[in-house]
């Protein structure tokens, strides 16, 4: 059992949910086996470096998930304003699903361990810099010249990001829907190739 | 010796920075006591609600600060653009001098912790609440009308706190720089009674 594949997802969806949830620290190697009823002896057969390398990895899936629904949502935009606008009701609806517990894959590990761990750190900034590519080549689309494509894209990025946060101490999603609006209006005036959506 | 003034203050202060640069459970009680070198039987004290209660009032404490220094660069400055970059300088002035470990007080333990104690939680929004009205008020001097003040500040807060965090884990203060640039820039925007700095 221990080298079935969907085990080592399925620990790592748990993983992922619990560390974004509780932080890096208050997350057991137990209680992730326990509640992704997975069997003993499974984690260290997958994970042969321990929880650091679960942190990582765990991080690097929750963040190309969320990095596929943010490019499915400006895929299926008429411009920067709706783009936006999806992005905030998809990341607003992952925080109401958990109950405000649960928002960004990254921020809670990396708050808690960039500054122990290279490898976390570096997982880190690479999901980041994922979601920044997925941005950056739509901005590309609606004609965003290409020298300001990366520092749009990072700004987006901290907006939404802050906004989760603001978001979760408050127990409401208003904030993503105001950083939506005014960043959306930001990019629009930087996109020639489309209208004002 | 336990009922000093300075060994709370000096609690406080120890216990913030640990909190935000290693979060809500790597930060042991006996460690903010070394730390801060305060005698034993001190911290049950000052704190007689434990460490929920000590991290509750390091996030006041740690929050009031950082808003004093946004009021100071916001009061400083000739118009938006000026004044988010000084607010870019001082927040990056403080990713450096802790080898990028520390930045914001609020956000690590509002991470570990917002689902768990609503102590916390409350805690972690007054502290946000409080930059916000810090922003809200320089708003005004500028001009912005006054439906307009709350959701800027918000975008201005969930902006630099996603810049911190982006900043934390590529271990570069250029996240701070672009979000003050463009976000300054859409504050301006709004601000009929300021030229352009």
């Amino acid at each position: 059992m221990a080298d079935d594949p969907n085990t080592r997802e399925r620990i790592l969806h748990t993983a992922s949910g619990l560390f974004q949830r509780q932080g890096y620290h208050a997350t057991g190697l137990n209680q992730v086996l326990a509640e992704g009823k997975a069997p003993k002896g499974s984690l260290y057969f997958h994970f042969p470096r321990g929880k650091e390398q679960l942190a990582a990895e765990a991080v690097t899936a929750g963040a190309h998930e969320v990095r596929d629904e943010l490019r499915g949502a400006l895929d299926a935009a008429r411009g920067p304003v709706d783009g936006l606008g999806m992005v905030a009701d998809f990341l607003g609806a992952r925080l109401v699903a958990t109950g405000f517990r649960a928002g960004c894959p990254v921020a809670t590990v990396a708050l808690d361990m960039a500054g122990e761990s290279e490898t976390i750190r570096t997982a880190c900034a690479a999901g980041y810099a994922s979601w920044g590519v997925a941005i950056a080549e739509r901005l590309a689309d609606w004609g965003v010249p290409v020298q300001r494509r990366e520092s749009l894209a990072t700004v987006v990025i901290a907006a939404f990001e802050g906004a989760l946060l603001l978001a979760r101490v408050r127990h409401e999603v208003t904030p993503l829907h105001e950083v939506a609006e005014l960043v959306g209006d930001l990019v629009q005036r930087e996109c020639p190739a489309t209208t004002a959506l």
